[in-house]
C-alpha cells in the first residue's frame, strides 16, 4: 500500500501563499507580483539541479488538493474552471478536489480527472487511496487542506522545500495543528532552496 | 567590522520556545519536559557531527541576549541571578542583555562580563559593536529578541537550526516581522538537524 505524502513549497517562516489572494494573484501577497515565483524559483529557475524533487511531486497514483488551489471560483461552479494547468495537468491521475460544492468528474488531457469531494478529508482519502492502488496519495495542497490532514494525523511523509525569503503573513503550514514528532529522512541544499523530507511518527 | 549575526534554534514550525515558560521548565510548552532538549538534541546528542555549527554560535566578540533568555527574573532584579550557565559562561566575551531594569555590570570567570543595557536594542547594538572589535556581534535570543532586530533591519546574517518536530504554539521566530529577501548562503543536514544559512538582502 501507499504512503500518504505531503510536498509543499513554503517561504522560510513557513507561509504557502500570503494574504489576498486573487484570480490574478493567486498568490496574494507573496512577496512579488502574487505567482508564487519567490515561492517556485527552485522549481522553474533551476530545475536541473532539483529533478529528484519536481519528479516527486507528481509521482502518486492519486491527488488531493483543497479548492483554493483546484482555482478561484468560491461557493457554487457557476463558471467553467478546470483549474490552473491548461488542457493536460502534470497529475496523469484522478486527482480529489475538496468542495463544498457537488460537481461532476471533470476529466482532462493526459489521465488527470478532477473528482469534486464533498463529504470531507477522509473521505476525499479513501477514494485516492481506492485509486491510487499501490502507489503513493500526494495531499497537494494548499496549506489549510494540508493543515488538516496534519491535524487529524494522515499523513506519512511531509516533503518541504524551504524558499530564501519571508512572507510575514498569510496561510501558514503548521498554523493550528497540534504538536507532532517528526523524524527527518532526509534533508540537502540546492542554490535556492532547502529540502527537508520528514516522516510523521504516530 | 564584524558582522551581525544570529544562530537560532527552531522547530519546524519556527518556534524557540514553547508557552508557558517558567524558570523550572526555561522552554515551557516545548514537546517535552520544558528543558528545550528536543530543540537542542543537534548539540547534546550529535555534537561532533555539527561541530562547526556549535562553534559558530558562540564565535563572536560580544553578545546580545533578551531578558528571558538570560533568566526567569522579571521586574526588579530582586534576587541574585547570574544566568542560567553557571560561573563560567560559555560567552568569553561581553554579553549585553536587554531589559527595562537598570542593574550594575555582572563580572563571570572566563571572561564573559553581563552588561545590562536599559535604552534599547540599538544602543545595546552599538555598546556590543563597540566592544567587538573587529569580531562579530551575535544576536543570541531569544525569537522576541531576534524579531526585533530583524524588524530594525539590524542582523546581516540568520542561521536556523531547524529540529524535527513542531511545538504548535511560543514564541515564534520571524513572528511580526516584516517581509525579508534572504539569500541562502548554505544548508545542511545532519542527523538531527538541518542547518540554514541566510544573508538577509537590504
Amino acid at each position: 500500500m501507499g504512503k500518504v505524502v505531503c510536498g509543499i513549497s513554503i517561504s522560510a517562516d513557513g507561509y504557502s501563499a500570503g494574504l489576498n489572494q486573487t484570480e490574478e494573484r493567486p498568490f496574494g501577497d507573496d512577496g512579488g507580483d502574487g505567482s508564487g515565483a519567490q515561492l517556485h524559483a527552485w522549481m522553474f529557475d533551476t530545475p536541473e539541479e532539483n529533478r529528484v524533487e519536481l519528479d516527486q511531486l507528481t509521482d502518486a497514483g492519486a491527488f488531493i488538493l483543497g479548492r483554493n488551489m483546484f482555482g478561484p471560483v468560491r461557493g457554487e461552479w457557476d463558471r467553467n474552471w478546470n483549474g490552473w494547468w491548461g488542457e493536460n495537468p502534470p497529475y496523469h491521475a484522478p486527482v480529489y478536489v475538496l468542495t463544498h460544492y457537488a460537481r461532476e468528474p471533470q476529466p482532462m488531457a493526459g489521465g488527470t480527472t478532477f473528482h469534486f469531494v464533498t463529504d470531507g478529508i477522509e473521505s476525499a482519502l479513501a477514494q485516492a487511496r481506492e485509486a491510487a492502488g499501490d502507489r503513493d496519495i500526494a495531499i497537494m495542497g494548499g496549506a489549510n487542506t494540508v493543515n488538516q490532514y496534519l491535524a487529524a494525523g494522515l499523513i506519512e511523509e511531509l516533503r518541504l522545500h524551504i524558499s530564501p525569503f519571508t512572507m510575514g503573513a498569510g496561510t501558514r503550514l503548521f498554523e493550528g495543528v497540534p504538536p507532532l514528532h517528526l523524524e527527518q529522512v532526509s534533508s540537502r541544499g540546492a542554490s535556492l532552496v532547502t529540502h527537508v523530507t520528514y516522516r510523521v511518527l504516530p
